[in-house]
């Protein structure tokens, strides 16, 4: 492809995304296509000879889109909010663009100086202190890896440069609670603690980890000669953004000298309120956290921030420093190859600080508040309901609702659940997610898509009841 | 910003992008910004208010510009080509607009179905058998992490679900050779073997990794008591694209029961070439290999290539499944959460898809070809010339090479090396890349940017006659 003929399709790829976003909220949110169908719609070979793609689109209109969920849509309440902004698509492109690698600060210096102002903004405007520094990741899945291995390599002072984890006479062990997300006992599983060694604290009835209950899985462990580790405090849980309580948890890790992550991935952007930085406070006294830009603040995905205190130790155990990627300025550099997985990466910092100018931290806090009005709106509505219920505190954008008809529990209740919010998702009107909540099924909503306004949120509840009372 | 203002401004980057790629042979490959200089021209502080990015060109022209490196530059040599090709540019674009994110099937059927036909496309082109299943991953770091955690829960019969790599009472063992990169001693490093139970296996004048040696240094470590675990092969090495003998390894890691990686990351792309496929001879008998279409190949980063012999011990050992992302389709479909580390993943799979249409099988390889003839050429010119020397086999497009004139040895010939490379580079003329081979600095071209022509490898080589020879 020319510049020429990339002028010219670029031009309709511009067009599109513009009039797919202008019209986001005009179509069925989710589809209903059979496994395989996508598929079964492709050649089994590739083209040997070079296909004109001069109607990509029409290929995408055809082939794709039958099979996409839009994320984008104002009535998308599944999973969490994964907003993509439109000024942070045009900077993702035009990173893509540039096609820059990040191997090492000579491989294109701008890349990581980028990184280290977009990230020290957003230090700022999460009211953290100076003595964090930050890297850009993919994902909370690998920040929080990151982190555990970090956690590893400081209590057996540096293991992997000798025997390995594998060398350890005490089993080393991780402290999550039961309603800490899957990516934290994954990333124990794939660090090597092994399941015997996690550990899924109780939680109290607003679902947050008891402290009490931290200490005495702590003692236990010491009194049975176990060594414990970590601790991954939750602010904000996936299932109902439950809060941890952090300073008292930050107490324990600093008595018993375990490594402290905060996993903040979807709430973590709520912090640039200082109404909500009550819900992690003591967080200065953490080793490590991660927040997810890519969520609801608006940057596309993917990029998840990762902060650490001492960024010595973490390049201690990350860093790799073959000679072809040695440079003269690697004294005075970050090299942010050695602060995770990758070694290579993208000019992700862009997307980050082109939005954050384009939406001022006043337009960002503006919209995050919008969506804390209307969750606690639409709580509000739902508590004043008869056979409906709200099951968790709503401190952010999460609600967990159950319809309880009288007469109906159990797995009679769970078919209940189960059936109405298929019914919403069937509709197209409205996107949510079934999920377990203590052993039984609920319904979570997620507010917080960017194109989502009070109207949006009404047209939900009417929809829920709809589908539920009838 | 607004789905207009977005249309105003994405012609802009459109046009912008064209016009960088039109004249990307006109300027300086290289910058030679001091550190620190990109970020002290921004402001340590985000901005409150929302600022206009309608000049959003002009800010990068003068404020990110003197900070890049161009990757996409006819005479970038360095490091490996990061091709990004246009029609992977817009496609990467295309799916950053649609702004969905694949978390399991049912959140974007589509995600997963296009991955799977494109990934076996690429299994087709390379000439692999159907028993090998894809996965696209951000990086070959991360693919090599996944394929040692994959080895190690195999050799402890799924270990991580118990006591983990703690537990095990014989040291497991990771094979690679003195030549592998740098991200095996990290991926093995970070799975917890420790660097006592790394094995550096011994390489021949070719830069291959010896049979003779690897098998002595396994059984050794039987001897020892210990147990080894995984051998990575590399089919092109970074330094010299050496070939390790991958039959001969499989043998070995059969006989033994050991899980073979291949690392193809920078050469598996030219196994799209029939005429090279002898270069990993005996691949159907290993458990995984990684390549980075991002590479050579030219899909827009990220987009790394992880194939499996067995998809469902991947899943294994990867996956998580907590409620709210089951669905009743998860029976018949693949949930690619459960392939690699994240848990949410980008729609990779259109850049990949659109690139093989856009280029035709034929097309690839036609570059390809290019590529390794004007490797050749460039290899004879060197070879004819006094003084100068090629230092490895030049099976591939990267050639290693110093300039040796009389009486210059030892620590007075590295000094002559740093100095012409530095020279080369300081041109902007062309870039290439110091290293080290056998404890002497060398300097290593790597050809193969999309947009380098015979008469621009040509240009190379005046330039480093003049600079090394005057």
């Amino acid at each position: 492809m020319t510049p020429e003929e990339f002028r010219k399709l670029g031009h309709q790829l511009i067009d599109w995304v513009a009039d797919y976003r202008a019209r986001a909220g005009e179509q069925p949110i989710t589809t209903h296509i059979q496994p395989g169908a996508i598929k079964a719609a492709f050649p089994a070979e590739p083209p040997q000879q070079a296909e004109s793609i001069d109607n990509l689109l029409g290929d995408v209109e055809r082939l794709i889109m039958p099979g996409i969920t839009h994320w984008q849509h104002p009535r998308f309440f599944a999973y969490f909010p994964s907003n993509s902004l439109l000024s942070s698509v045009l900077a993702d492109y035009l990173a893509t663009g540039l096609g820059v690698l990040g191997l090492s600060w000579a491989s294109s210096p701008a890349l990581t100086e980028v990184e280290e102002v977009a990230t020290d903004w957003m230090r700022r405007m999460l009211g953290l202190s100076d003595a964090w520094s930050g890297v850009i990741q993919d994902t909370a899945s690998s920040s929080t890896l990151v982190a555990l291995l970090s956690a590893r390599e400081r209590s057996t002072n540096y293991g992997a440069n000798a025997g390995g984890l594998q060398a350890q006479e005490r089993p080393l062990v991780v402290y999550g609670s039961a309603q800490s997300h899957s990516s934290v006992d994954k990333a124990a599983l794939l660090a090597g603690f092994g399941r015997d060694n996690i550990r899924h604290v109780s939680t109290d009835a607003a679902f947050a980890m008891h402290p009490a209950a931290l200490r005495a899985a702590i003692e236990a462990d010491l009194a049975a000669g176990r060594k414990p580790c970590a601790i991954v405090a939750t602010v904000g849980t996936t299932a109902t953004t439950a809060i941890d309580p952090v300073k008292e948890i930050a107490a324990i890790a600093q008595e018993f000298g375990l490594w402290l992550h905060i996993d903040a991935a979807m709430a973590g952007s709520a912090m640039i309120l200082p109404e909500c930085r009550w819900m992690w406070a003591g967080v200065e006294a953490a080793d490590s956290i991660v927040t997810n830009p890519h969520k609801w603040l608006g940057v596309a995905f993917d990029c998840s921030l990762f902060y650490v205190r001492d960024p010595q130790h973490l390049v201690r155990v990350m860093s790799t420093n073959p000679s072809y990627l040695r440079s003269s300025a690697d004294a005075e550099v970050k090299n942010y190859r050695d602060w995770g997985l990758p070694l290579g990466r993208k000019f992700r910092a862009l997307k980050l600080w082109v939005l954050i100018r384009e939406q001022g931290v006043d337009g960002l806090q503006a919209r995050l508040r919008r969506d804390l009005a209307q969750a606690q709106w639409l709580k509000g509505e739902i508590e004043a309901t008869p056979g409906w219920r709200v099951l968790a505190p709503v401190p952010l954008q999460t609600i967990c609702v159950r319809h309880e008809p009288a007469g109906l529990s159990g797995a009679a209740l769970d078919r209940h659940t189960l059936d109405w919010s298929e019914k919403v998702n069937r509709s197209g009107e409205a996107y949510v997610t079934p999920a377990q909540l203590d052993g039984r099924w609920m319904v979570r909503l997620s507010l917080g898509a960017h194109l989502t306004e009070q109207q949006d949120v009404e047209a939900l509840w009417r929809t829920m009841r709809n589908c539920a009372e009838t």
